[in-house]
């Protein structure tokens, strides 16, 4: 038998991790805080990141490499920004190994590093020191630079995805002439956010800013996308950042401008990670496994042959494999299980556990009836349908699917999406989950107390919210706007 | 004016410096030992990996994702590969940064890991110990895994893409169920990479086996490519070593083999880097700046309009795009300058610089006479020739560009390849540089002694090589083969 998963009523965050390990995406590692990402979680990333980079170069943007090891004087410079990081920092002080007295392996203390290294746990400073080199003139903007790479946040408390010591993202860092040069950059990559999070992923996101307390360590502005997983928590799926002059002050980058006067440059950056892979599994999956968006689906199609001797099993692989080939032909990502250690029924629940978007099964009489049996992962549908008819139905299947889990999630979205006017109701809601609607004070003093009380969050300012008068749902303060609030990962 | 770069009969390596700097391929940091790659240079390295992953795909690898840090006592657990690599080790020993009385950020005390992390070199040792818990029986073998990752091993006379203390590349680690299996893993990579190269970055190299000194810190046997840089000396293009069950005994990973009994597996690792860059400057590029083989060039083609007036401009602009997108089509990367802050002069050397292959150059008068200029960047050849026949001279040039820096290439190594067969010849040959054929008697005392006389080492003893009885060169004992010789990076 396959393994069998806790389910999500019981306890959700047990269930995470069983998907997680039991579908083959990831597993702790023998290095405390950092993940192995295995082959089949890899394949998901390995998607994601194709999409997006084209996407980012569509926009203009082109990819390059800094360093990973960041001085310590450097990442200094920015006041708040190092506030926000020295608590999670990996530091590099030696560069050599020596054998000791007893010939064990030591630190040798001769080679201390003169000025400690920071392991990156964001770019902003080491591309800054770089770009005053690369910025004279106006000429030379604006500079739309993307980075994939591996970046270090120390962490007391890892989950797998979602927070982790070590992780894999994309991190852009632009470089403006105007003010709302950089802040239309910001705005533009959170639209490619929510529109690449939608569309591949098909988990719905708000847009959003992020209120001073929640934003990034060095921003004027965070803008976010915030999604809902279905325990009611929500999830920072990405954010963007316009960084006024703060870098370009703490590094001196000027530039002449079109009036030959020197200013300081306007700045972005943005960046979303391996997290993505965690808000998936969240919003899709079921008590039978993963489910699987298809177009990141490592394999969208599973076959399965099923028979009781060698003669059927030489005849449905040999028709199975003509099928696939045909699939194949039209870009369908097709893998086929003729493995003769495992049953059919075994291979099922390991596919659903996987989450292959669809299963096909072939068996001795549709053999004869020139039919297979078409299983779609997250209904779980079963539909006996003739050969001739897949060319069609499966990429037709697939689209749909696609279709079918963004609008599940919506609704689930909008059913758990509450608007709540006074602070008993706030916190009944907070405590059943979802997003909630509440008017705020907008002082940094009430978003603490709200925190305190309820362990809830202001996740943003939605970025469509309209216009409304309102008394905040603590202090009964005048408010003009209604936040969401959230308890969140 | 363009930069003016120093010749290479000059100062070779001053000369490649300046080529690195000014192409814009790359530039030292604010990190010691550590390069930024700009998105020139990156952009030649993008297209590296996307083929040769497709490679690596084909014959069914995957990729996965280790973590980069290494718990100090996995790193201790294969002797010599510790011995190898502990010299260069980057280390991490703490993982947070504080405020001190003063106001000073400096590293936490309290903050001291209990065991130090290595940032991982290359990764057999953190690979092998979770290999431990993936194989079990002969039915999880072969497991055929890449990795694309930034490593560290630190550099005291640190070179632009030569040699980084922090460098970009592909490390693949297979397990195997049986000795010849793995064996033929290391040789099959081998041949991959000489295809890659040789196909790609039109560099010819010669396929060998490593002698136990020059050998990978935990290898049973390496298997190399060296290539022949323009100014006589090799460089290492890429590895892939036989691992016997080294790191099998040492973390313990065993299978149930196809008898039922319990054994330790087999393995190979492999890996190419960003120091592929610098092998492809040092090949082709000559006093004028980079060369770029056509399949790796970010910018295939460049399109230059030339023009007196407003008019012109505008003509000449809307004729060039019309082209440019023909071209497009064909699959050609192509740029426009259409900048009107340069002159032609000016961007027809900063194009030579940067190594674009075709320079195609349109004036007044070829606007009349529907012709344009091309140059190719190699030769610098101009011809004029008709807008017409470019659909089908543009791909044709390519292809013949690429295939004429190999073969010009392919000449200048057997020219510079020597075979000697006494001592004083072969201090001659090495000091005018190149590849020196010469007997060997097997010993690492005299490669030792020959390198300390010399400065040469055994690049490789080459896979094709006949057997032949010889006398070593320095020491006159039977030899029978020819090891290759030559100074190197």
């Amino acid at each position: 038998m396959s393994k069998k998963i806790t389910n999500r009523s019981e306890n959700f965050s047990k269930w995470y991790n069983e998907i997680i390990i039991n579908a083959d995406l990831a597993e702790n590692s023998g290095v405390r805080g950092c993940m192995v990402i295995k082959p089949y979680g890899f394949a998901i990333w390995e998607e994601m990141k194709k999409i997006l980079d084209e996407m980012f170069k569509e926009t203009g943007h082109v990819n390059a490499y800094f360093p990973m090891f960041i001085p310590k004087s450097f990442f200094s410079k920015e006041a708040s920004h190092v506030d926000g990081f020295a608590k999670e920092c990996a530091i590099v002080t030696h560069y050599r190994l020596k054998n000791d007295d007893s010939g064990n392996i030591i630190v040798d203390p001769d080679a201390k590093l003169e000025e400690e290294l920071i392991v990156r746990p964001t770019s902003e400073t080491i591309i800054w020191d770089t770009y005053r080199k690369w910025i004279k003139s106006y000429r030379d903007l604006p500079l739309l630079i993307n980075q994939w790479a591996n970046v270090v946040r120390w962490e007391m408390r890892p989950r797998l995805f979602l927070r982790t010591s070590e992780f894999l993202w994309q991190e852009g860092h632009t470089a403006h002439e105007h003010e709302l040069q950089a802040v239309e950059e910001a705005k533009k990559i959170l639209s490619i956010y929510k529109n690449f999070i939608e569309t591949n992923l098909s988990v719905p996101v708000i847009e959003g800013l992020k209120t001073d307390r929640e934003k990034f360590a060095g921003a004027v502005d965070t803008y976010c996308v915030e999604a809902l997983m279905q325990d009611g928590k929500a999830l920072q799926a990405g954010t963007s950042h316009f960084l006024g002059q703060n870098f370009a002050k703490a590094f001196d980058v000027k530039f002449a401008n079109r009036n030959g006067k020197l200013d300081y440059v306007w700045a972005s950056s943005w960046g979303v990670s391996t997290r993505l892979i965690g808000a998936l599994v969240m919003t899709h999956s079921d008590d039978k496994g993963l489910v699987l968006p298809p177009k990141l689906a490592p394999y969208q199609v599973v076959f399965i042959p099923i028979y009781h001797n060698e003669n059927e099993y030489q005849d449905i692989v040999a028709s199975i494999k003509t099928i696939a080939q045909q699939l194949r032909n039209l870009n369908i990502r097709v893998k086929e299980d003729f493995r003769d250690t495992h049953k059919p029924g075994w291979k099922f629940s390991e596919y659903e556990l996987k989450g292959v978007p669809i299963r096909i099964a072939m068996g001795p009489r549709d053999l004869d009836n020139k039919t297979v049996e078409v299983v779609r992962r997250d209904t779980l549908e079963k539909n006996i349908v003739s050969v001739d008819s897949l060319l069609d139905l499966i990429p037709k299947t697939l689209v749909k699917m696609q279709d079918d889990l963004l609008l599940k999630a919506k609704l689930y979205q909008e059913k758990n999406t509450f608007q709540v006017n006074d602070f008993d109701d706030f916190k009944a809601k907070i405590n059943l989950g979802g997003f909630v609607f509440a008017h705020w004070d907008g002082t940094s003093e009430t978003e603490d107390k709200i925190k305190k009380l309820t362990k809830a969050t202001i996740r943003c300012v939605p970025m469509d919210s309209k216009e409304e008068k309102g008394h905040c749902v603590l202090t009964g303060k005048t408010s003009f706007r209604r936040v969401i609030f959230a308890k969140s990962y």
